[in-house]
């Protein structure tokens, strides 16, 4: 393989190799999906807004002492990323029930936690992504117990930076989805997007979704809502 | 309410006051079901089965520091229990995949973990039991940290004590489910029952299920499969 050739695809986005080997282009698409991809539509403009409501995100978060895989973005649609090997978890981080925390749990959608719930799904499409807990990480070896730690302790910082960051846009940070990845040094990375794909955003005054539930649950603007996201995060700049 | 009222009918056992506001009466059904509820049968004598290998487990680990609800066995179907107020969990340990370890995984039933596997789900019949992690319990106000701690190390002890126990009959001790109470000193006791209709028990040398999987996937011979069990573990005596 050589710089061009497309490395991966995935639902939302294209991976491809550079001139250099330990840098990863990532092109973001309009494809949306939903229900481990049951559900399917392209949203023109939505890849440039993820783009552009990543590459904030992870350049903050770099600000902020959170080491992971961007480099830059280098138009609308594309980032540069450090390559790593994808740790097979979703680490998911959880402040208000929503989605299947209240279908697992029977906490009615919108309560308020206690304290921030930290989850592992199993990336595994066949399997329907399914819940884990660590003994599971263990015993299918995904993920070490220094990793793990480090995963969790990643994530409960990453939800502080961002539910402060998201207050101050009168948005209320619901829950969202983080990927790890290992670099060639054996570094553990924060990969993958933050978006409005990855994450749930209420408008904290109106309640009104302003992220993938939109689609998910066909309440239409989707595109729309992503727009709104990167309209208060102070967007229009050019990336 | 007075000694001999019912305080609780669960699926499989019926719970009756005593004299002393601190012990219950404990009555094994011969009903079976399985998959939630769903499916039914009643097989005569599997109530007596599982109150003599219940007593029998029960006391071996009494004997071996693990502190449980046990106080005695007053005839063929019944036991004297300390009561307890049950912590809403189900504390599954598991040695080798099997049911629905095998589903969540993909690792195929039989396959030897590297180590036990402790699960926890949540007893709610309307949720359909799911598997639940540590920081859904605390956020569900189901257990304290430190009860979570004790609850995970006796389920160890006990598979421990369990799995040898049992490999000295020449049966593989697959997966079990405990519960736990908290009796009126707010002492974590394990409580409810340990038998073929918790645990999953295979013949070491042939792979022969001994357990409630036989009623599960109709394979038959269920009672003879129990009194199996209680045979080897020195059966006959009276309780």
């Amino acid at each position: 393989m050589r710089a061009g050739d497309m490395l991966y695809e995935g639902k939302a986005k294209q991976l491809f190799l550079t001139e250099d080997p330990g840098v990863v282009r990532v092109k973001y698409k309009d494809t949306a999906t939903a229900f481990n991809g049951e559900k399917r539509a392209v949203l023109e403009g939505k890849g440039e807004m993820n783009n552009r409501i990543s590459t904030f995100f992870f350049r903050y978060l770099n600000e902020h002492g959170i080491p992971n895989h961007f480099i830059d973005a280098i138009s609308p649609l594309e980032q540069l990323v450090r390559k790593v090997d994808i740790i097979p978890l979703e680490v998911v981080v959880r402040n208000i029930a929503a989605g299947t925390l209240s279908k697992r749990t029977g906490l009615p959608e919108g309560t308020e936690l206690r304290h921030p719930v930290v989850e592992l799904y199993y990336k595994d499409d066949a399997l329907g992504d399914p819940l884990i807990n660590e003994d599971h990480v263990s015993v299918l070896q995904l993920a070490t117990e220094e990793q793990l730690k480090e995963m969790r302790e990643m994530a409960l910082k990453v939800n502080d930076l961002l539910k402060q960051l998201m207050e101050q846009e009168k948005i209320l940070l619901v829950d969202f989805k983080l990927e790890f990845g290992v670099d060639a040094e054996g570094k553990l990375l924060l990969a993958d997007e933050i978006s409005p794909d990855t994450c749930r955003f209420w408008d904290a005054k109106t309640g009104e979704k302003l992220d993938k539930d939109r689609f998910r649950r066909d309440l239409g603007q989707v595109v729309e809502a992503y727009r709104e996201i990167w309209t208060r995060l102070g967007g229009k700049k050019d990336v």
